[in-house]
């Protein structure tokens, strides 16, 4: 019910990061692709299986460096039913390796709904009295523009099957100051007003490392904020998206981190994924490359924090 | 480009309304569930393929008294890749049936992401050479929180491809206000703030009714909220959900709309989908009951508008 059990992994790896899997076709090598859309043609069925094969060899290869892999929901629904067959497949995969599965859906909406995302994401559902759990992810972010109600779902299903989630508040993309930035009536930015309520509704679920179930999502590319919500916001675990491709720099990511090294975790998505690509190498090593990617990305990271 | 296709088969049927289709598998009646169960036990391909039914039935029944459907995405999620493969089918099906979809994802992210998330539910992808449209909804209920880089993809499909989306703006949920009524140093609210985005995002869709590809979600819930963005957002389509089951009346709806008795569609799920239920029918009648509530429910918020 906190986010212990990643952080027992990141502490046992030495290694606050996170594989984004957002496995667009043009990533996965010619000689997968090939292998399906010579079999299936240019179909969903094609591109899924192809995504699954380029993760599962992925996972193969980082899953004892790595504590977690992100997959970004929108990258397996671009591939309709069998998109999503894969996206299952490849949480379940990853965690038969050993590692936490945060599934990147940013889902939101009013209570009863937000039960239904839940259930699917991270919770069971019931069919005639047998409980399946579709997706069974161990965190899953999710947007709180609708307040409490479509966030205590998730409390719920956090306490009782031992998961957590990420709330937006301070997005790495360009524009997010648009709204997030804006000053409010009593001095705070709204961003400032989310994380906030990231404090209140993750009160009770705080674990032995003083982080709650209820993490945030700050981008690397904003490295004051960051620093400055770190202090703001000191039971809240964030999720950082933005090192690499997206332009944040190591060295600015320490701010995120607390004192012993905790309290944050850096997704690295294509930089690992094509990986391959950078580096020249041939395309059937890109697993391999991959792996040499998340060693250069971790000791990049923690020199600049103190991980014990 | 706009929501003139929309907007025309609401004249065309002089019914502003949209059926929420969100099938809980509590909602679908005994005979159908019992039907998939007993072939495939209590799994998500049965489950899957009572939600297609009933839904189909429902179509069926509807499609000539209501404009639109809106399936609520996560639903589908529920019952993982079976239900999404039930999602695109009920989206096709109404289609077929002359209906316009607007799929309830409120999704949001990144630019990058959103684009993927834009090619899968409204758009095409591309599998070697071969362009699929997974869901191809008419449009897509979206969360603004990330700024103008996460609707831009959003805005270039609805150019391309004429579709629409609804920005979440004032939720119908108890708790919208926590965060959505919060007060700016500008004075304005940020449901406010985020309204005038959607004016700036639509401005150069706008079609002939003066209405852009750019909608708001509005709750039916908040009537003076409603009638007051009326007045603010003059180009910015609603889309109202909250009426019924959530306790918004059909008085409360009439702010909602412009002088032509245009401008909004008006969202009731629940009371359609089990008005078997409230009705005490034969449960084999979920359908004709459905198409009695929908009758009833049209005719309940026209008496209040200029409809002509």
């Amino acid at each position: 019910m906190s986010f212990d059990r990643l952080i027992e992994r990141i502490i046992e790896l030495k290694n606050p990061t996170v594989v984004g899997l957002d496995p667009k076709l043009e990533y996965v090598p010619e000689f997968i692709r090939k292998k399906y859309t010579d079999e299936d043609g240019g179909t969903i069925k094609a591109a899924a299986k192809a995504i699954f094969d380029f993760n599962k060899a992925i996972i193969d290869e980082i899953h004892d460096i790595v504590p977690a892999i992100k997959p970004q929901a929108a990258y397996y629904e671009m591939y309709g039913h069998s998109g999503i067959k894969a996206l299952a497949k490849t949480i379940r995969y990853a965690q038969v390796n050993g590692m936490f599965v945060i599934t990147d859906g940013k889902r939101n909406d009013i209570g009863a709904t937000m039960e239904a995302y839940t259930n699917a994401h991270l919770g069971s559902v019931d069919i005639i009295g047998n409980k399946i759990s579709p997706f069974n992810a161990d965190a899953l972010t999710v947007n709180g523009y609708l307040g409490t109600d479509g966030i205590t779902p998730l409390l719920n299903v956090c306490k009782e099957r031992d998961k957590g989630i990420y709330v937006l508040v301070k997005t790495s993309n360009p524009s997010s100051g648009e709204l997030q930035d804006m000053k409010l009536e009593d001095g705070r930015t709204i961003y400032e007003a989310m994380g906030d309520m990231c404090e209140k509704w993750g009160a009770d679920t705080i674990g032995k490392y003083g982080y709650s179930a209820v993490g945030a999502v700050v981008g690397a590319t904003y490295p004051e904020m960051l620093a400055e919500l770190r202090k703001r916001l000191p039971h809240t675990m964030f999720l950082v998206p933005g090192y690499g491709a997206q332009g944040g720099g190591a060295e600015g990511l320490k701010g995120g981190f607390d004192e012993n090294g905790l309290g944050a975790i850096v997704n690295s998505s294509r930089a690992v994924m094509c990986a391959y690509k950078k580096e020249g190498c041939n395309e059937r090593e890109f697993a391999k490359a991959a792996r040499r990617e998340v060693i250069r990305m971790r000791d990049d990271i923690t020199q600049y924090i103190n991980l014990k």
